[in-house]
């Protein structure tokens, strides 16, 4: 049984992750394979539960390393109970954010430093990093005029401009420093030429190039 | 406001923490001093979801350092928004279970290393560390013993003999690498030299000796 093959997608708000991700997803179907689509922090019912803390809206402050700890929690459940035995079974991997998302929002967003993010996700999942990272790309500004269109924000999604500013930055940073995993698509395009780079990059994890 | 102090008491399973934590408060309250008595995982709205989660019982595999990261994210909420907040008012804080709970079950008990659970204390709380760690000891066979009369155990008072026996080596590893703050207590005496001995520590923190 061959191993299935591990895709995040990140991005900020807005920048069109849902529809993409089923662009992607038919793609790989098409090509032959079994999909499991996930996201993060979800994916099993452990790690729902830690959603629901994290999204939920309250009165308490929540320290920033609170949220951390809880982002990786979920993760090591969703790693541990769905991502990897799907791996296993020959089950390809689509998951909406991942260890990214982490390093963006609690890193580049909050400000907690990027060594101790590295090292809660060395401890949670080790090497299992994606196969492919797709970072949909846009400015800010088009990204919140997007997202603000949809129901109501959460508690997250609440934060301000520049906050995602240096969110985005920092996403930028990561597929700087990682372009053999890290592939940027600027979302800002038609659908159209969009669509064809996600097919483009499925056609080579399959070697259908 | 002269700060409030910080006092934890530790112990593995039937020990007596419950009974010997009430003589603490009552013995601090008779020294004109407030308290806030909390435990942990626990002591604010979030960290009891946490708790909740934690104590759940489920089908869902629980991965060790999934349960160390919320462990470690409900005291960050504890430190932040109920222990702190307190000392700062004047308050006394006596908590049953602090970081060398997560030291002792985690690390002794699971055989995480005790390095990565030191980084993320640092990381969660710093330097706020308890004034005085009262380590409540008794042989295993005997805490078991009056742990099994209560009520139906959960997910963690259910694990085994040896897991308890490697929790209570690593408490009295810390006790002996810390002896300033951390004092043990033979609780198969009779109780009366027990509450002699938690008067007295009272007493030398209150400065009454």
């Amino acid at each position: 049984m061959e191993r299935g093959k591990f895709i995040s997608v990140e991005g900020i708000e807005g920048v069109g992750k849902s529809t993409n991700i089923e662009v992607l997803v038919r793609r790989i179907e098409a090509a032959g394979y079994e999909v499991l689509t996930t996201h993060e922090p979800g994916g099993t019912p452990y790690a729902k539960d830690i959603r629901d803390i994290l999204l939920n809206r309250s009165d308490e402050p929540v320290p920033e390393i609170a949220e951390l700890l809880l982002m990786f929690a979920a993760r090591s459940f969703n790693v541990n109970n769905a991502i990897v035995p799907a791996l296993e079974a020959g089950t390809w991997v689509v998951c909406d954010r991942f260890t990214d998302s982490s390093r963006a929002y609690q890193g580049g967003g909050r400000g907690i430093p990027l060594e101790i993010i590295d090292s809660i996700a060395g401890w949670v999942h080790g090497d299992a990093w994606p196969d492919l990272t797709i970072l949909l790309d846009a400015p800010v500004e088009i990204g919140m005029a997007r997202a603000g269109t949809r129901s109501e924000p959460d508690r997250i999604e609440q934060e301000r401009h520049d906050f995602f500013q240096r969110v985005r930055e920092c996403y930028l940073q990561i597929a700087a420093r990682e372009p053999g995993r890290v592939v940027v698509i600027d979302t800002t395009r038609p659908l159209g030429e969009v669509r064809a780079d996600i097919a483009a990059l499925v056609d080579r994890l399959t070697g259908n190039v």
